[in-house]
């Protein structure tokens, strides 16, 4: 039985950068999200494809385990395609083409095992949807995504969906938009008020703030020098987020902020290859090892003086 | 004597931001990063002003003991001018005016006493003076600040001048189009062959980042609430940076890290106010309570396990 349960979109991209394209790249909201939480916990997907899905698109989450048992097969359909295309800074994805195809009659049905998962992920489709897949799960910790498209043409389903749910995470600019204030402090209130208990914001290269009614945490990126494709990058930071979470099965103020730290790992490798290559190829020790850089690179002292007794206390360690 | 000189524009700003306006503001990099650095050492400043500027607007100076010996007046010229706006997210200045005025002629001349401050700032001058400054001074420490124009008319200059400090500290757009490269460590590793031991690129609300040939560092910004003024956030960064250097008189990897915490903090607060209003009413405790904060929601702890052995330790430490 899966921990977590990922719903949203698996799709087929057509992607152009300043250092590539591809015309065939595996991608969606649940794909990039359980291919980065597999390294933590069991996750099971559910979404929608088309006739066009090959074994060879579906080979990655059998080589993470991820189980399929809720992804829906619609013989006479297409899969959802999206084509892209990022310029030299790439923060900013310029849509080209988007067909829903198959994904525009999704209608997400809980198997009783799905429905069993302690921890679920509403990747980012229609909200009324989200909340439907949410009122079937009996899942205690439930977190979703969302977009301007659906901030700007569905807002009162939006809201009430947010309501429902433990954490949003979106990115920065979502976030001031949702909350129509420019500050970003502010805008934060404004949607926990809306009703999740948490607020993770995504700010790309520049790392992730989260927000409760009691505490802030705020952590810059880790350094990625050769971004490949930006594409999946919130998902799998949402997907390293929640798969830790269900891996420890504890959900405090102290795991959320390493949660963060394995989000923005799973990010920082997530784009250094177009699709899902970078996860696919990953060991569990490449991703402890940019955990502990972590630690490392945003590490100060305030109170060097200090250190003496710090290191008394690791003589004392060893003994 | 002063420990750390700063050289660069003393001004009179014309503001408006969405949150208020202020017809004459005082305002120039060597004045908030001055009055920012005051918090912490003896700080003297360079600059050249008009027989507009008043006693009114020099008080600043003497309220935080900044030496003014260095700042030239011309009794028939104006001050340096700028009139600048923000839009709603406060992260660009758009220039209605500028007007050199005595600016124009400024070339500065360090007295001996000036020379001999073992920390220099250069802000953002033509890059020629800069290096000319640089040449007087018998610093053992010396960072400067640029901005795009220098980039785009003076970069030769600009590239000679770099060359000849220790600490390049710019944003990320200037940073990016300096090395013409948008990856921001790339970028970095190209900047960092141009001379400096250390560059800090500025992120504004996102933080800053540290870089040198064997070092990385980065923290998000302080969390502000009330932006209600941007101008001169960069310059009293610089401020609290150097001027927390200068005060341990000692630049290292760690010190760099602690003066990166406590120029963050002084833009925390320089914003929250029109010119240099709030760090006018600071008091030092103010600064440490933020300095503290900064440590609290940066934290996290990767290794929970290890809570034990600390609280041990802290029981240690009280006997």
């Amino acid at each position: 039985m899966s921990r977590l349960l990922a719903v949203g979109s698996v799709a087929i991209d057509s992607i152009k950068t300043p250092f590539g394209a591809r015309e065939r790249s595996l991608g969606g909201s649940a794909t990039h999200f359980s291919v980065a939480a597999s390294f933590f916990t069991e996750v099971g997907v559910v979404a929608i494809v088309g006739g066009d899905f090959t074994e060879q698109d579906e080979a990655v989450f059998h080589e993470r385990k991820v189980d399929t048992a809720g992804l829906e097969r619609v013989k006479d359909g297409k899969t959802f395609f999206w084509a892209g295309e990022y310029s030299f800074d790439l923060n900013t994805a310029h849509t080209l083409d988007t067909r829903l195809n198959v994904f525009g009659d999704f209608k997400p049905t809980l198997s009783p095992d799905a429905a069993n998962a302690p921890f679920l992920f509403l990747g980012n489709i229609q909200p009324t949807l989200q909340r439907d897949v949410r009122s079937q799960s009996k899942a205690k910790f439930v977190a979703m995504d969302t977009m301007n498209l659906w901030i700007d043409t569905a807002r009162e389903e939006l809201l009430k969906t947010i309501a429902v749910v433990d954490a949003l995470i979106i990115n920065d600019a979502e976030a001031r938009q949702l909350a129509q204030e420019s500050n970003i402090i502010k805008a934060a209130k404004v949607i926990l008020k809306m009703g999740p208990k948490f607020l993770l914001v995504k700010r790309g290269e520049y790392g992730a703030a989260f927000f409760s009614n009691d505490a802030y945490f705020a952590t810059p990126a880790f350094p990625v020098e050769d971004v490949a494709d930006p594409t999946g990058a919130g998902d799998s930071f949402a997907g390293g987020f929640m798969g830790y979470l269900a891996q420890q099965d504890h959900v405090d103020e102290e795991s959320i902020r390493r949660a963060i730290i394995y989000g923005s790992v799973m990010a920082s490798f997530n784009v250094e290859q177009f699709s899902c290559d970078r996860l696919r190829a990953l060991n569990p020790e490449e991703i402890q090892q940019r955990i502990n850089r972590f630690s490392e690179f945003t590490h100060f002292d305030l109170y060097p003086n200090m250190k003496s007794v710090n290191s008394a206390v690791k003589q004392l360690e060893r003994r």
